[in-house]
Formats: C-alpha cells, sequence, structure tokens
C-alpha cells in the first residue's frame, strides 16, 4: 500500500560482497517499514563513523534487528509516526541515533532517540551530532561522573568523539588533555578549548599528563586505541580514577600490568553504544536535550564539521576516515 | 610517663632482615602512642592475612604512619581512649582493621575502625573478622552493589575472604558459586552455602559458571588470582557484570583480551584497603555494624576459624597460609 508522503522505494549505500566491485554501492530498496514505536524519517544528512567503516570489513555486524544499511546517525524531517508514538508530528526536524541505515534517503527511528535539531544548527551539522554526543555524554558523565575541577583526558583529539568530548569537557569545568598524532592536530584540539594537547607521536603521553597534573594524573579517560594504551592509561590515571574503553584502534589485546588498577584503586569500564536497549539511548537523549543542547544554541559548542559528500560517494567519505587526517567530522549529503 | 592502666613495654612480633635468623621473631618493644581519635587496645587476638605474608617477603610495607608491626586485624579491649573519642570506653570489648601493629600485646587502632565484639563470639573468633568482613563488604555490596537474585562468583573460596564472602553473598540474596583446590575443600564451600563450587584443578571455572547461569555468566566477581585469570573473568562475566580485583596470587601481568569488557559492557575495579583513609574505613565499620553484624549475632553468619597458635609462634601460622591447605582463618593468641 503506497502512502502519499512518501515512495515506496529509496536509493541507499549497501555494502557488497562480491570482491570485484567497490564495497558501498548505491542501490534501490524497499523504504524500511517503521513500528509503533517509531519515526519514519526523511534524511537530510548522515554522520560517517569509524564503526562504519569495520562493518564494511565486515567486523562488527549489525545487532539483531538492525538495518544492513550503514550509518549510525542522521538528520532529517519525520515524514509518518508510528501508532505510539506522541513526541514527534509530521513535519518536525529531528537528528537522531541509529542502530543502522542512516546512509539511505528514508529510515525508521526509534521515536526516544530522536533530538530536535537545535536551533542554529543547518541539517549537515546537526547529522554528526548523535553519535558522538550520545557516546562522550554516556561515557564521560553518566559513567564516568566526571565533575567539574577533575582532569579530563581524551585520545584521539581530533576525531569526532576528540572535538566533542574536549568541547563537552571543557564546557562542565574540567581541565581538559588530549592526545593527537600531528602538532596541527595538536593546535585545533587547543583551539577547541583543550588546555593541554600532546603529540602522541613525539611525546609520551604518560609523562605529559603526568606533568600537566602536579604528578597526580587524570580523573577520568576516554580512550578508544587500547592495545599498549590500557597499561600506560593506568599510569597516566590518578588515584580513584575512572577510564573508559568504546573502541579498540590498536586492538582488544595486550601484555597488561593490573599493579596501578589496585595501589590507585581505579575503574575500568568498557561499552558500545549501538547494541544497548532504546531505553537507555532515550535516558541519554533526554539528558543531552537538556544538558547539552542548550549550550549548543547558545554557540558554546559546536559541531566540528570536516568535509561533506553527497551520499553516492560514501566510499570517498570513508577514504577520509581511513586515511586518518580529518579534524572533527565526515558527513553524507543525502537530500 | 607510665600509665597505670598499662606497661610501657609490650612484646611484640618483629620483621627481622638478618637472613641467619628467622623472618619473625619475638621482641620487647614500646607500647604504641595513641593520637586523640585512636583508642588503645590491649589486644586479645590477632588474625593472620596474607598480606602479612607478602610484608614479610618485603613486597608490602606499611602505608606511611602504619606500625611497622605487622598484623592488620585484632579484638581485645581498650584500655585508654584518645582525647576526641566519645563512642568508646575503657573496658569496652573491641575488634578492629589496623594498618598494622596487630601481632603485638598493645595496638593504637582509630576509633572509626572499631566494632564491638559480637554477641556469642569469643574474642578469638572476633579477631579473624575485620580484614575480611571489611574487604568483602567494601567490595562486593559498597562497590559493586551486589543485588539479591544476581549471581556472585568468589574465587578462592575456603581463604578468609572465600569463606566470608560466601556466607555474606548467599545472607544478601545471590546466587553464589566460588572456585577452589580440591574437592573437600569445595565440599567445604557448599557446606558454607555456596550453590556451585568448582574445583579449578580439574575443571574449567569459564565453562562450569557459565552451565550454572544459563549461559549468562556471572553478574559480580571477586577475584584475588588476576594473571590470566583477569581474561578468564571477563568470559564468565554476564552482561554489565562488576569484576573487582584485590590480590594478584598469579601476578599483576597478563595478555588479555578486552573484546568483551565492551561487548558485556563490563567494570573492572581495582582496591587495596591498607592504603585507604579512616574516613572510608569507618564508612565501612557504620555499615557492617548496621547489616552485617546482627547477622552474626543471630548465628546466620560466623568467622571460619582453621587453628589458632600462640602469638610467639607466628612463623608457624604464617607457614599454614604459605602451605594452602587451610580452609578460614588461622589466628594469633596474644593474651
Amino acid at each position: 500500500m503506497s502512502n502519499p508522503d512518501f515512495p515506496d522505494r529509496m536509493k541507499a549505500i549497501e555494502i557488497t560482497k562480491d570482491t570485484d566491485k567497490p564495497a558501498l554501492v548505491a542501490g534501490d530498496v524497499a523504504v524500511p517499514e517503521y513500528g509503533p514505536d517509531d519515526v519514519l524519517v526523511k534524511v537530510a544528512a548522515s554522520g560517517v563513523n569509524r564503526p562504519d567503516l569495520m562493518q564494511v570489513a565486515g567486523m562488527y555486524p549489525p545487532p539483531p534487528g538492525a538495518s544492513e544499511i550503514p550509518g549510525l546517525e542522521l538528520s532529517g524531517e519525520v515524514v509518518a509516526v508510528g501508532a505510539n508514538v506522541s513526541a514527534w508530528k509530521v513535519g518536525d526536524k529531528v537528528c537522531a541515533l541509529v542502530t543502522g541505515g542512516g546512509y539511505a534517503e528514508y529510515a525508521a527511528v526509534p521515536a526516544a532517540q530522536c533530538l530536535p535539531v537545535p536551533k542554529g544548527l543547518s541539517m549537515t551539522q546537526a547529522a554528526g551530532l548523535s553519535e558522538t554526543f550520545f557516546t562522550v555524554w554516556h561515557n564521560v558523565f553518566d559513567k564516568a561522573g566526571l565533575q567539574a575541577g577533575e582532569t579530563f583526558l581524551v585520545h584521539g583529539g581530533t576525531s569526532g568523539i576528540g572535538t566533542t568530548a574536549i568541547q563537552l569537557a571543557k564546557a562542565f569545568g574540567a581541565k581538559v588533555i588530549t592526545t593527537a598524532g600531528t602538532d596541527d592536530k595538536c593546535q585545533a584540539c587547543r583551539d577547541l578549548g583543550a588546555d593541554v594537547a600532546i603529540n602522541y607521536k613525539t611525546e609520551d603521553f604518560v609523562e605529559k599528563v603526568k606533568a600537566a597534573t602536579d604528578g597526580k594524573g587524570a580523573n577520568v579517560i576516554l580512550d578508544m586505541v587500547a592495545g599498549d594504551y590500557v597499561s600506560r592509561n593506568f599510569k597516566a590515571a590518578a588515584f580513584e580514577a575512572r577510564i573508559l574503553i568504546i573502541a579498540f584502534l590498536r586492538g582488544p589485546k595486550a601484555e597488561t600490568n593490573f599493579t596501578p588498577l589496585l595501589l590507585k584503586r581505579l575503574t575500568l569500564m568498557g561499552s558500545t553504544l549501538r547494541a544497548q536497549p532504546v531505553a537507555n539511548k532515550g535516558a541519554i537523549a533526554d539528558a543531552l536535550r537538556e544538558k547539552v543542547w542548550p549550550l549548543i544554541e547558545a554557540g558554546k559548542i559546536a559541531p566540528v564539521i570536516y568535509k561533506t559528500f553527497p551520499l553516492a560517494q560514501a566510499s570517498e567519505a570513508h577514504a577520509i576516515l581511513k586515511g586518518g587526517a580529518h579534524i572533527g567530522k565526515v558527513i553524507l549529503e543525502v537530500d
């Protein structure tokens, strides 16, 4: 049964397993069905994230029930609402976290995972908010309970996670230390508000963190590197520090010395956002709307957009993230 | 200036560094000075703990300000109180956690770290309560928040920590799984209330924990083994499990795979009790007095005493812990 408000078919990026073709190709697929707790969104733009690259490589399969189409965040306009949805209506401009399906003209999204597009932001800017803001809020504030006056260390300061974490931690009164791979990137981190930016290729971040904290170390550490960084984070941590691992850029295995975990009474936590239930994500959305969206609307925090591509050039967008020279987000413009 | 209520000198066990002599020898030393927030206790008995062995081996030095005399817990009678102390009076029978100094006729103890000797317990039984009850309560209930209905795994089920943890977790409504090194020890754990006891020498605890929990894993794990157990605990853990490392019987270093930390959203925490401030220990004492002492007085939980020795035979007592055949606590009787 066709609906006058949206078509039956749409363009979307599909992951091909045919090794003769590029891994990402534009296809023509059915517009997704939406459930009673979902909204159907006509996508304006969709953010590109490192887990999308892992999904293409076959290392991060969609959780049960999720779309096979890549894309973990989007912005767009609501074109239909499920029977149980009262928070949104047709015509609302939203940005949202999704478990997949962002690289497409339409996406079905749990209503609880939508947020209003902050006033003053373009749809392209809004498309790049959800994945990093949900992740940073959940880890740094919900799980680690970062407090004003504490020292916060985030690795990968110019990544989407990094640029978001620097700004959020700074806005909430923390001293911010970050690592990046070039002096130019370090400068970009300082421009975003980082108090200290460490070039990890030329400096030892453990020593530099100690030097910047009178030998005390960082109270909260957000890490997507892992590998040997686990032991090094333990050394860079303050007494009773909380350390969060959210990805394994250097792999999930390493010889690790747990002595500081005991002596400094550390807490090490891991998480991924994608597999969590809608209720958890909805709670994060509520916190962001109350505590962070006003800061964005006041211009105190801004998403950092590095480059945009049309949807059909998803492969080129992925190449940028693989290259690692970017500062901030890469966005696919759909509409 | 001598005091009519206690002498100036006392017998105490000292750690000698003279390799021609036994490591532990009885000596004659000054009765310790007590501060305004301390009580002076005439020691009746003192518990022997594994950290005492590490201290003798030079691997666990007393924290700043602590007595050089070994002994982390004791029972006895208050013979003097500091100027600020109102909670205790001369003649009170107490048991207490100390940062050292238990292997002696007198010990100065922060008043906040004393608890009344539970009704129905001998001074010898009371001497073996503090180290394990403070440690288990702090880790399993305060830090990990074990809930009724959750599954709790404790390694080393027949150790002082193990016998306490099994009883406490069971009393608060958890399903209890433990590991031990012989079938007889496994039976002793079941006799104490463990639902499942795994002989870790003949069985794989990861498989057995999964089998006992419909594949779900344990919600809280208390570990003093570390080494390769860190990765194996990750495998045996349920979603959102909390894992506590309190010692390194297999060493602090190991090749560790952190994949389950992310996928199962685990929390790994380390701590040692000894170096924590008096206020932290006082808060644990308050919780024990309110929530656990009534269970001891009602006979629902009992300290497990393996063997007692006179103070002068501290070396023999240590040999028992080194041998590892004990079930429960070894106590030095002083008075």
